[in-house]
């Protein structure tokens, strides 16, 4: 492993309005930090990129603080130890942490979960083995709790979460609906996920066909979209449905508040009458202690060929902007990581 | 008891748009029948007034069919029973049913509970034994939630359920706030309930009061009204909120959506942020199986003098459209109950 010469860093440069614009990321190069007793330096191998981030970049009040202006951007990596004054890290583990866009890290361990010398697949901890598919197992189990027979549907299900939720529900025995962006996903998802039906959420007549789609109205739906997604779920949801709410990538650019009317009534009306769970959650703050649980049955769900994935590598850290304007606009296909170094 | 002459029936003449009014309602003089075998004769004693009546006066999609044009207005009764061919009942005993708005009723008593022939207060049978104390516990504990020291805002406070409600959540240690219109039912919530503060709704400064009042934000917010309680609750509530939605009354009477912006995505943006919890509930529907543990515990509380309650009792049944009116427009203070007959 060579010596390293410099840190490459991702910072916000400024505060994105509506969509975030390549001049709001600003590459800088530093040098590569020491560390010091009790620390270890870490090399960055894989960068995951996920919707939250936008939240990040803001600084309206959210469940986490925002990026500063001039501060490296957040993001959930897998690392290996390149240095280590810490006796819990040797040189050459790989390490799963949230180092951010960067090259280089120093870190005091915390926050760290050491994965040994040897790891195959290191990207997978960021996708169906790390948070997303994490976000997806509790999301659906805790709160959207399927039921055999009932009718499931996923937005966003060719993505890192929606994947891997539809599966589970299959496993569970539900009828998987997905929405999907395109006929390649929808495809994707149908034939080689195995769920039942996939919408195109760009077809004209989207909402009629996903009716067609949920005959017997639909139980769960775990929501990563909101906007005309929702909107053609509602009319369709049963009484005592639950809709998981992990995440609005639809609104996540919004500058403002669309017009009206206001349908916020609407929608209270909708969870008195038809007496629906809505429930958000942020995994790693509600759910942390049930991971390596998840890591065991997911881990087994992908040897016996029950649960299918895909990931969309794209190389180099300087892409990392890029790549991330084409996740908010739904261009990617597949878990998202950046390969910010080779292994 | 006298012999039977006439069966007064109040019945739905038209479709309310917006508020009901007197001609929305007609007084109906029908003979009273008589039961065949199996059957029992009821005479209503205490008709039940509440706001989920204004539902089944229209034909919107809800979770109850609606009243038809000419059929009897539904409603929770106590009655007698004045003549039976029906082995489990004896005249003279009193039966909690749903007979609605009228004088007498036919039954072949599914659906009926007979409380016996001795029955002190039986009014509360509708309020604080009845649905609407069942309400309030209900929604409370399995779906609020509330844990000592947690903050709980209550709207509606004065109202059958929303008194309630704000004593459960003091016998279980919280910091309780109710919303209630007007000087004179917040100085009952606190000083008769022990809530330990109320908010007039009314105030021009509403949503600046009910902030003070909860420093420490709020962690369940018991919803029985919307509009523009819950646009002052909205900004208060702590991550990990439950809102159990009992009602909306607010909106009961719309005739249509407000007008813009569309907040609905801002809801469900707010629901994801702070991991909130909002469910809609439909008491007998849901919880049925849990009436006799709830008469049994709220009984307790009753002797121990730890619950109180109000009736607000309306002589007449041709008086029952009149009061239902003001019940829509909040005039009525504490539980709404129509003495039909004097026992």
């Amino acid at each position: 492993m060579s010596q390293p010469q410099q840190n490459r860093r991702i910072l916000l440069a400024s505060r994105p309005h509506g969509e975030p614009k390549a001049a709001d990321f600003r590459l800088d190069i530093a040098a590569v930090p020491q560390p010091a007793a009790g620390q270890l330096l870490l090399r960055t191998r894989y960068l995951s990129l996920d919707p939250y981030m936008r939240g990040r970049m803001s600084d309206a009040p959210s469940y986490a603080p925002p990026v500063e202006i001039g501060q490296v951007m957040v993001g959930g990596t897998v690392s290996q130890v390149v240095a280590s004054q810490h006796p819990q890290f040797n040189t050459g583990d790989w390490v799963l942490g949230h180092d951010g866009w960067q090259d280089y890290a120093l870190s005091d361990g915390s926050g760290l979960r050491n994965l040994g010398a040897d790891l195959e697949h290191p990207s997978r901890l960021l996708g169906v083995l790390g948070m997303p598919g994490f976000t997806a197992y509790m999301g659906l189990l805790d709160i959207g709790q399927p039921q055999p027979g009932e009718t499931l549907v996923v937005a966003a299900a060719s993505g890192a979460v929606g994947s891997v939720v539809g599966q589970i529900g299959r496993i569970k025995g539900c009828r998987v609906v997905g929405v999907a962006g395109g006929p390649e996903k929808c495809r994707y998802v149908v034939e080689e996920l195995g769920f039942d039906a996939c919408i195109d959420h760009l077809a004209a007549d989207f909402a009629e066909q996903l009716a067609a789609a949920c005959p017997q109205g639909i139980d769960v739906y775990y929501e990563n979209v909101g906007g005309a997604v929702f909107d053609a779920v509602m009319p369709l949801l049963n009484a005592r449905a639950r809709i998981p709410v992990c995440g609005i990538i639809a609104h996540y650019n919004a500058t403002g508040l669309p017009a009206g009317p206001d349908r916020l009534a609407m929608l209270e009306g909708l969870i008195l009458r038809k007496r629906i769970r809505m429930q958000g959650f942020i995994i790693f703050d509600d759910y942390a202690a049930g991971y390596d649980d998840f890591l065991r049955q997911m881990g087994e769900w992908l040897e016996q060929g029950k649960i299918r994935f895909r990931e969309d590598i794209v190389d180099g850290l300087e892409n990392a902007p890029q790549a991330f304007i084409g996740l908010l606009q739904g261009k990617n296909f597949g878990k998202l990581v950046i390969r910010v170094a080779d292994e």
